[in-house]
């Protein structure tokens, strides 16, 4: 049972309505990973839950709290939808910006919604309820709920930087900090189940290991694409993480293809780049404004 | 570019048809943990990999043995679906197993896919494309990717209980074990990143700590759900996973409400039960045959 | 923002388990007009409202009562999903009940979510953002309120007579009740719109006459179908409900030709039928037990 | 059965293509509130009826108007497609309206319809089956088509706003006098269905009162929200629309949260606003040219 | 614009109801090869199409047989979902036919249709827009009007032998016989598009070869799976069908490997089997009753 | 089982970055008849395949090669992702064709995507495995992929004229030319499973002629909408395809209605246009540069 108490969790207001990134915002209430995902999953997680206790009461405040988020969001989403040009001839009587504003924005923010938010993604396709899983399996579901804040806030900080308006900005500070904790958070539960004996890799634990194929093709790494590359990597020989065997690298050599090589992206992006070597020094090479 | 070699990568056949299984059986090809899914994540994220090396012959190797399992189940799906009984009055006269399997079938296996495999999970909903994620990051896909084989390892057990058949059981006990490998390797692949100075928690890690509100939100737990029991987990008090800060609880004691309580599960769904407390020693309690 | 109690809103227990009639009871948790939609539609409606007092309150005091209601569904599909088979062999070896569950049961309740509740309708199909609105008038979001909670109340007035757990029976009552209350509460707020000058039919009130054809088109029923019967309802003579024009009648009798007619229905799922005119004294025709 | 005669049943065309405008048009044909859903709507609940006579006829009547206006509007949008910059090249060169309409307008309407109409919403989502209800029970069907022709009429109302071709407006002036009538016509049903005793409020009327917790939870007012503003409604005290019971307010007084407060909004887009208190008088506020 | 006529095309009933079939008989209907597909896409591509005449008029012509299909398929559908077995109390105490049809039946069609049609497919999911496709290229268009027609005639033929009621044979008997007109009907119609000289293969035929790699990639069977059985079919050597080229096989005789072999099907699904050399001589081997 | 080559089967590179056309070119990677769609599809196909030999090795072979074309198309799109604008100001302060490309690209190619390709069509809707069909009947289905080939080119030959750029024209000059070649292929198919007894017009061919309604319905051209122009085209009188029947018309001629016509499309899109009448000698009207 839920109760509901009007002020937002952090107040945050655009200093101006921009329509074109209200739609960009849409990702984050809306999209696979956004703020109704973690919401429904956590509680579905929680309601799911057959353990009380203290990994119930886990999921369901923070469940809780997403919903707040969800909250938020839409609220600024309608704020930011105010005065955008409804026809092309006001985009094209004004600044070159309203124009580009037009193009940009989702028609239906307008036709259905009315100016208000909508519980679609970016492009406009509705959330639905395959973007979240409760498994039952608490050490799955955790570490889905890392990913999902970790995939949740690499978003925002796209988003961050695209914008330069100071409220939305700091409506999106609030967020990543709210992301940071979160990760933190799952990954320090995937150890606690451990450390509580509740599971253990690999996931399900419990499923008997003589009933599975294991000495053969358990900790084997098979090489489909020509190359050998993969073979210089942890996942090939060494130890496994499950601490149960030692990966096999099983490939031989092969002469490396012509393949395509991509160049970095924009950093501002923050995907895996070959020139992004990160430490503590170098961060303020993508520093935002 | 791809070639295909006719011999499927582990052969099993069933040792009789069950229309009712096979259903069941397209979770895992079609559903969204599904090896169409998997297949499909790790090969767009090996194309869109910036990276040239080690982690894009591992996304595209991986890719493409998941497509090669594609294979192998729709095969077992369509030896499954052999002599099924078409008619209610087929059904009728027969013993009540054959009803059974009539009941609880697919007719969409016969009246569109004339007895053969199709892109669904076992709803009949049609896999779609929002099942797989490349974001670019490779941790947060990595860790993505090892809950998908976590996820995936979950359902082959569960199905593991749903049939007697041993030639079906045989390809599940392969494909446990290659989830096994999976999962132990996507966790490798983790701490890869981290060796090469690539990316560290939280994602991005690129991200200046500057520009979020770290300081009040970054690691508070914020309680929102009555009863305290979260405070008693590791991420609500002593150091955050990312080695970056310390987590702080903000929440008073309250009162239990007397919330919902559930009964344990099946244990062959190996869902995190109360009872379950785990270990080498008890893994016989729930043996399958 | 939110807070959330753990106890449920209406506490109820199935008796026994029965894994078909949680597959049935999805509607009412995840179909189009269940308990996320008018939860996700209020709580949208409300958010987006720019007129705050007491539409914007009430909007997000019912949505978040609501969200109560996919809890305590969520949690009794859960209780109902233990103990049912998971094998054909299991369906079989038992009585020929447990075969009946079997076939009627949703499969994903298990691979998937490992017995647990999922966000998705009877059939399996995923709950999704299309099944809400929030247009910004609310005369046409009360109106759609008004048969939303009249769609919710007829799937639970026909689940009540598709189970004979007492304790199901008995959330059933209390569901069939708040939705009375609600489907009330959106006809009065109607009548409030009216009453404080906000919204008149046709809605929206606000486009001026001048601007469409309402002299030729505005009033005149068209008849698009043989047949004349239409010509005899309220709809096609006498004073429209706006009160700012006259129903006229645009069609020539014709021959009745001979059209499929349908036997009445199982009273119990409440469709009108031909012999079911009601009234206070025929009601007991079909008294559930 | 139905036959077709090929000129439109109201004839109008644009003055000029307008790709852009022409994506939004179809937020009308294949959204959720669009001709495909009424007239797809009206015709099921007409074939499902079990009643012969008046309400049958009107449904049938009705969907196959509606099946005119999808052809109506597909017309339309296919002529408003023509000369529509294929290149980003093209839209360079001409004037700046020329880039507008690139970036506004739906890639799918060229590469995929060759210039034609599609099944799909504003933003390019295929119009789906769940658009549509047809329960069988009449009152909570015509409540809904009351709604649809709603916010059809609202959506034609906002696009009204958003072009200025003198031959697509005057389209719309006939559909909104359509919507007018329909909006009314549907309304007279709902009368209609009480005045020949077929079902009364709440819907359906025949389940037994005394089957629902009515005493208890029928006629009270939950207040899950902060702030008891929504206790000055009709919908919390007095007598309910079904004339069976009297609303009761339960909540107690709580202090007014600092709530976030939206600006009222575009009046073109006829949400409902703080400042848009209506009457007769004041409708030449916004008025359309 | 459309008129409808109430009695049904081909009027037929069922002897008797059987709601596990009209779940099967919802493929044809909502379906991706189902009567709402072929109405609507013959429709739009008739709208969209440019050129007036006997083209356009064959288009509208068929498209608007086909409403009549849909109202024939769902009439039936709602006929045949009678005295069904609602709850699993019912369908146990009855005999165990009324097991099967509880397991067998979509619980939606009772509790969202009240026992009448809905526009979905035989698994429940609904029909989307993106079933249909109107590309502007009627050749195109044609083909794939063919192939609607041949699957679905295929359908038809196999939920044939799904059944035993004579009205609802009688009523597929109809179906197959119109399947057999429209397929030799788009078959003839890409013969007519030549013969008026307005498309020629390969689509589209205006789209000038020397802009395409014609030359080295036109006519060349390339070989991407082992085994080169491939190279023995028509489509390897000799005239290509457009009669402007002739085909190349490129390709090496590569050893087999030991694929995985299926079983032929059942008959009654009219998949192309191994012993399925059919003639007239041979056409009783799957004669139906 | 599959392995994979890292070159790609055909590099270009674009010239430059276009993230407008991107999204375009989304369309034939993700869209209904893009490459995801026909490698998907041939590879069901080949799997269900109950024939060995050469019908079941071609759909091998021309699946796996398809999904090299993914591959091809899914690297070319990351590639053009490079550099767009990611902020309203960015697009505001350069040139025109920035605010352009920002209006008319997919917002998640960057939030979700990172810059790189998606599972996605054009408008961003996920592709999904309804798109494709593998119905067991080689006839109907080697139909359906002469006609999704069709498709496929009739989108490349457009999108040839959406993009100046010469590397990207390079690449779909390639795929223009496999589409030619794999158009030509299946209707060989389709020609020599005639040659080879396995199937016939109409299909299913083995569904016995005396079990449908032939006599009267089979080859009778019925008109439901007026005008008389369809009795003109080959399939209203003469033989018919399938060498079984004569065709017949039935329909009475009718005056013209007024009905709307449509003026020709811009002949880069393809359609069939009235003034379109082609033949070798005017291939140059619509020359591409």
């Amino acid at each position: 049972m839920f109760s509901h108490v009007k002020d937002l969790q952090f107040e945050a207001k655009p200093d101006g309505p921009d329509a074109a990134f209200a739609r960009r915002l849409q990702e984050i209430l809306g999209g696979k990973w956004g703020e109704m995902t973690v919401a429904n999953q956590y509680l579905f997680q929680g309601w799911n839950c057959r353990l009380p206790g203290k990994y119930k009461d886990l999921l369901l405040d923070v469940g809780t709290e997403e919903m707040g988020h969800v909250e938020m969001i839409a609220t600024m989403i309608t704020r930011l939808l105010d005065n955008a040009p409804l026809s092309l001839g006001e985009a094209a009587e004004e600044n070159p910006m309203v124009g580009v504003i037009y193009g940009g924005s989702n028609p239906a923010h307008f036709i259905h919604g009315g100016g208000g938010a909508l519980p679609v993604d970016s492009a406009g396709v509705p959330w639905n309820g395959a973007f979240l899983t409760a498994s039952g399996n608490l050490m799955a579901d955790f570490q889905l709920n890392a990913t999902a804040e970790a995939q949740g806030r690499l978003q925002v900080a796209r988003l961050f930087h695209m914008t330069d308006d100071p409220g939305v900005k700091q409506m999106l500070r609030f967020l990543l900090a709210r992301d940071t904790m979160h990760q933190n958070m799952w990954l320090a539960a995937v150890e606690q189940l451990k450390e509580d004996g509740l599971e253990e890799l690999p996931v399900p634990d419990a499923f008997p290991d003589s009933a599975e194929l294991t000495e053969q093709f358990g900790y084997t790494y098979l090489d489909f694409s020509d190359g050998s590359d993969a073979s210089e990597g942890r996942w090939a020989t060494g130890s496994a993480p499950d601490g149960r065997g030692r990966f096999r690298y099983d490939g031989s050599p092969r002469a490396h293809a012509p393949e395509p090589v991509l160049p970095p992206g924009d950093p501002r992006l923050y995907s895996t780049n070959p020139a992004a070597t990160r430490g503590p020094g170098n961060k303020t090479a993508n520093k935002p404004s």
